[in-house]
This record gives structure tokens, C-alpha cells and sequence, in this order.
């Protein structure tokens, strides 16, 4: 049970509906030959890099060593923010250096490693980084290539962080999915038992699973990627209590 | 022309947005390597699983002996139903045990059979069996395990059903698509010809293609799959016609 | 760096949470064995043959020799439009002869060569052409059959044209994306800098990309598939000016 080919994960924020996801994978497919290239999230918030910093850790830890994630959440294209990649317990990211590694890096068993992309294509589009600089970098190191060779890349020291005062979990919530349920940025092995979890004026009850709690009722549980999340059985939570991407939580402990 | 590689096709209500489908399909990958996993059908209608007992026999009838589908419409996740593995006509469909695989089981052309997954992974999170449970098993069919190794599953005799009651026939709308046609869980080979076929108090013509009828007239037809639908020529029939999933066709014999 | 499997991409206006995408893709993949599939855009706007006319040509142009397009948009299906293989500068086109590679063909550099299908499947549904006809065409062609092998196709002259009569460029929006961006079906590169550049009354201002204009200003750009586009800096744009797929757009010679 082991992949013969290279993986590739697309993390962005295009949507499925657009030509852009599959342009990008255009250029992995004619680049890599045989690949997996899979749509791991097309559904982050727009533009929003924050949010995605947030989710990204926990998105991807199910992931094996060698794997390469292409993520593109890029408000700034084409102005001064810096091509990235970074190396986190064995597998690769390529995108902009917006703060969407910022968690990623933080949390890393090992200390990350950080590459500044300093090659640029015969043809760079002014607004489609992801297809023109990322891809063919994400490809590279695909099938096995070495971010600093031919000098496509060069080392970054990598301690300095523009994003350093962003806290280590976030008490916002960051997505909300189809299923009308809110994912909050906080890891939940870091919220107390004995801290009450309120939003909007609502103080939220806890539970392990959906059918926990009677139908109607909202409730906060640790979701399948670790993060506290806010649901309500056979319901749709965030549109029942007017929550939206950026609403803030607040813990009050009890004790 | 023939796959060399196993086939996973997915089936579920987790739409394209969220990051689900992605994280089962990065599990999927990780334990097969080399495999197609095909995006078959993401939009079957949030936790009704009735619907989709409807539509899936249809939905996979072209599919080839040996293929896997992981089926995931699952309101009672965490919950007391059963994990289900099912053979049906040399196919394999691994999911929630909900009333999903009834129609497919009943109509298949020799005994199908059944399995109970007795297994469980290291970390099976309350709320995504989909990721956690049914795809290392789907995984482990697809590169050719038998469901009793190792103890995974346990043969059931399968013959009683709790979803016995369920009709042959289905006269609803189990799923409206994007062009708004309505699809009906009725197979259309047992449809009169002496029927009249009424919804809303509309008493629908028929035809066989979109272009048999004037633009701005709803009338059925026999759809890809072999069941009855409702549509229009350049027009939105279920939003003309103001139709839901779970609306109610009337059969009246003219005879 | 080259692709050993065959490469099929998928055009289509089905959308991503239809069931249709899906089914083509399982009877590409039963018939090719491994094969690359791409879902390279299923946003193309419904029954709009003439939008995909001018999205197409830029939409392929980064892809390789070989590279088979599956292409459905289809208001006819049923009707008389024929069913039609296009070959293009080394790259394969499958789909309804329905003024869809009108553009492509004229552009191509060579002489573009045009088939009719002939074949017809043992089993052909009245409105999904897509998975019945198309599919098994493209599917023959991406394992590198010709088109006119066992009476498949009949080569056309090609001369003739429906579509004769459409511009070259196409001053109309084609495309509104998820990032409410307008795409025209107008060649960048064929608007002169002296132009004025006007819809609805509005005399929209250039940039080269996003960030050169201050946020809430609408403009225009090339865009990264080289056609003509209007957006907006962290706004959006079509629902700014209330622009809809046809909107005209009006040049104004200023020398």
C-alpha cells in the first residue's frame, strides 16, 4: 500500500466553478506525467490569507512526507509579497508569502525551511501566479527536484516573520461550510473544559458527535480536523445564530 | 482498451466547496498509489439518503465489474447504524448502512452480498467516517482485499432489511440539477404509455428529446439513466413549475 | 519532464454538483485504463455555444500536441447540429458542431482538419451526447486511434462554415467569474492604445494588474489567458457596473 506517483494537493481560493483550477492543472499534468494531482480545497474564503493560515495545518496533517501542496490565496499578485517555499516535516508548500504558512511554519515538529522563488517563466502573467510561477515549481519538486537547483529558489534564514504577532490559535471563525457549519481557527485541545464558549450572546453547549444534542439546539464539538467547530443537528448553525467568516468567539472561564 | 488501474468513484452530499471530498481523496491515494479516483456524484441532496437509494442504481449502472464506490450521505454519522460493505453484480459500494444501498441490492441480478465493517482505524474522528472508516476500506477493496481479511468485515445474511417497505418505484422528485430539470426515482420502462403524469395539477406531455416540445413547455421524458424526468426546451422546468426535491408525481391511468 | 499517459480535458457547461461530469469521466476512464483527466472548466455559461467559441481558443493554448478536449455545450442534443472531431495544431477537439470551435479552427495556425462522426454506440440516450458519443470519440482518440479507423469518422472539406459570419474578436462579456472579474471575447492584443474602452456608460481606466489601481475603481487588463477583461482591486467588478454574460462593450477611437 505505498504511491508509485508524486502527489500533488491544490489549496486556493478559485472555486470549482472557474477555468483556473484546471489550468493549473495543466501545467503540473504536462510537467509531471503520471501524477495524482488532487483538489484538496478549493473553497477558501477569497483573498482571505489569514483564514487559510489557520485551516492549513489542520488540513493537511493526514498527509504523508513528499507530498507537495500548491496553495494560492493571493490578494497581493503582482505586487512585492514574496514567492515561497517552505519545507514542514517532509512535505512541501509553494505559494505566496502572504502569511498563509505562518501557522504551518510555527507549528512544525522540526524547524521549517524556508526558499524564497527567485526563477521567473518565459511568460508571467501579471495576475496568475499560481498557473505561470507556483505550478511549475510545485511540479519540480514533484518528481523529486531540489528547490535550489538551477537556482530556482534561494534559502531563506527564515526567523524574522512578518506575521510573528498573529496568535497561536485564532478565536475567529474562519470557514463556514455547505453545510451551514462554522469552523472556529482554535486547535480544541486548547480550549478548557471549564471555559464556557459563547458567540453573539449565545452560550454554546458541547457535544461529541451531531446526534448528541436534540435537533434545533447549536453545539461546539472538535471537528475531524482538531478544530472547534459550531453545528446543531439537522440544522444549519451558522445561519441560524447570523455567524459569518471573521465573527469572533469568546471563552469566559467558569472557574 | 482496458483500466489498469482499480477504480474509486465517489458519491456523496459533501458538494464541491468544502475541503471533504478532497481529504477522502487524499486517503484514497495515500493507500493506493497508482488509482482512479473518479468525482461521480457530489450533489446528491444534504442527508437524504432516500434520495440518493433512488438515483444510485442508475447513476452506476455503467460502470464496470470491479469498481468501487464510496457512497457518503450519512445524517446519522457517530450514530447506531451500520457500516456497510455490499457486492452487488461484481461492484463493490462501501458506506452507511442507512437505506442507501436498498434499491441497488434489491434489483440486482443475483444475490447480492453483505458485509458489516467490524473494523475501526487507530483515530476514527465522531462526525467524518467517510474520511476515517469508509475510504481505508474502500481503499483495501479497490486493490483487490476481500472484505473478511483480517477481520475488516463480517458477513451478514442479509435478508431481512429495515428498509423493506420502501417501494420498487419511487413517485418523487429525488434530485433537481443545475439546468433545473427534475429527476423522479421512477424508473421509466414501468411507466404506462395510457399514464397521464401529473405534478402540481400540471398535466405533463411527453417527448424524447428537449427539442420534440416549443421552448416555455415543461413536459418528461426518459433521462440518461433511465428515469423519468421533467424538463423544458431552453427553459428552468422545476423552477417554472415551482418543484422540490420530495415533491409527489400522480399517476392516473386514462384507461 | 513528459506525460506518459494520454490527456483528456473536459469543457463542458454542466457544472461541478451535476452527476454528468462524473458519468463522462467513468466512461473515459473504463475505456482509456490510466489516463489523465482534466476537469478543465465546467463553468462555460449554459447552452452559450457562441461564449465558448470565444473562451476556447485561449483557454487550450498552453496545452501540448496530443492533448484530447472533450467539449460539451450543447443546446441541440437530439437535433440536426452534427457531431463533430476537429484537429488543431496537433490537438484533438471532440464535440457538437455547433459553431463551438468556429474560432479555434479559424485561428489555428495550420490548416485545421474537420471529421463528422458517423459511429453511433449500441446504446445512445436522446439528450446526453456528452457520455454516450462524445466520450467514447475522445476516449479512441486519446489512446491514439484515427479518427477515420473502422468508419468512425468521415473527413469534411471544411471549407464551408456556419459561423462564417462572427467576428474574429467579440466585443461582448463572455464569462463573469467567481471573483465577479468580466471576461471579453476580445484578443488583448488587438485593442489599440488609443482606444477608449466603454461599457454602460462607463469609460473604464488600464492596468496591468489589480494592485495598480486604487480598491472601488473598475478596469481593464490583459488577462492571463490573454483576452481582454474588466476588474476591480479587493471589489467586484460586474456586480459594481451590473454586467451580465452579452453585455456589449463599445471601443472609441480617441485619435
Amino acid at each position: 500500500m505505498s504511491g508509485a506517483s508524486p502527489t500533488v494537493c491544490l489549496i486556493t481560493d478559485f472555486g470549482t466553478e472557474d477555468p483556473y483550477v484546471g489550468q493549473v492543472k495543466g501545467v503540473v499534468s504536462q510537467l509531471c506525467g503520471d501524477i495524482n494531482i488532487i483538489d484538496l480545497f478549493h473553497g477558501v474564503p477569497k483573498y482571505n490569507a489569514k483564514a487559510l493560515a489557520y485551516l492549513l495545518p489542520n488540513l493537511v496533517q493526514t498527509f504523508t512526507s513528499g507530498t507537495v501542496f500548491l496553495c494560492v490565496v493571493d490578494p497581493g499578485v503582482g505586487s512585492e509579497r514574496p514567492a515561497s517555499v517552505l519545507e514542514v516535516d517532509g512535505r512541501w508548500f509553494v505559494g505566496p508569502g502572504n502569511g498563509i504558512f505562518e501557522l504551518l511554519s510555527r507549528r512544525s515538529k522540526k524547524q521549517s525551511r524556508w526558499w524564497e522563488i527567485v526563477w521567473s517563466p518565459p511568460h508571467l502573467s501579471a495576475s496568475f501566479h499560481g498557473r505561470d510561477l507556483f505550478a511549475p515549481i510545485a511540479s519540480f519538486l514533484a518528481i523529486g527536484g531540489n528547490p535550489e537547483d538551477e537556482g530556482r529558489c534561494k534559502r531563506k534564514k527564515g526567523t524574522e516573520s512578518h506575521y510573528a504577532h498573529w496568535p497561536d490559535d485564532l478565536a475567529e471563525i474562519v470557514y463556514i461550510d455547505t453545510f451551514s457549519n462554522a469552523i472556529i481557527g482554535y486547535r480544541w485541545k486548547f480550549i478548557a473544559e471549564s471555559w464556557r464558549i459563547i458567540i453573539g450572546g449565545h452560550d454554546l453547549a458541547r457535544g461529541r458527535t451531531f446526534s448528541d444534542l436534540p435537533p434545533g439546539t447549536p453545539f461546539c464539538y472538535e471537528n475531524s480536523m482538531g478544530l472547534l467547530e459550531i453545528a446543531m443537528n439537522q440544522g444549519r448553525a451558522a445561519e441560524f445564530l447570523n455567524l459569518f467568516v471573521g465573527s469572533s468567539i469568546t471563552f469566559q472561564d467558569t472557574v
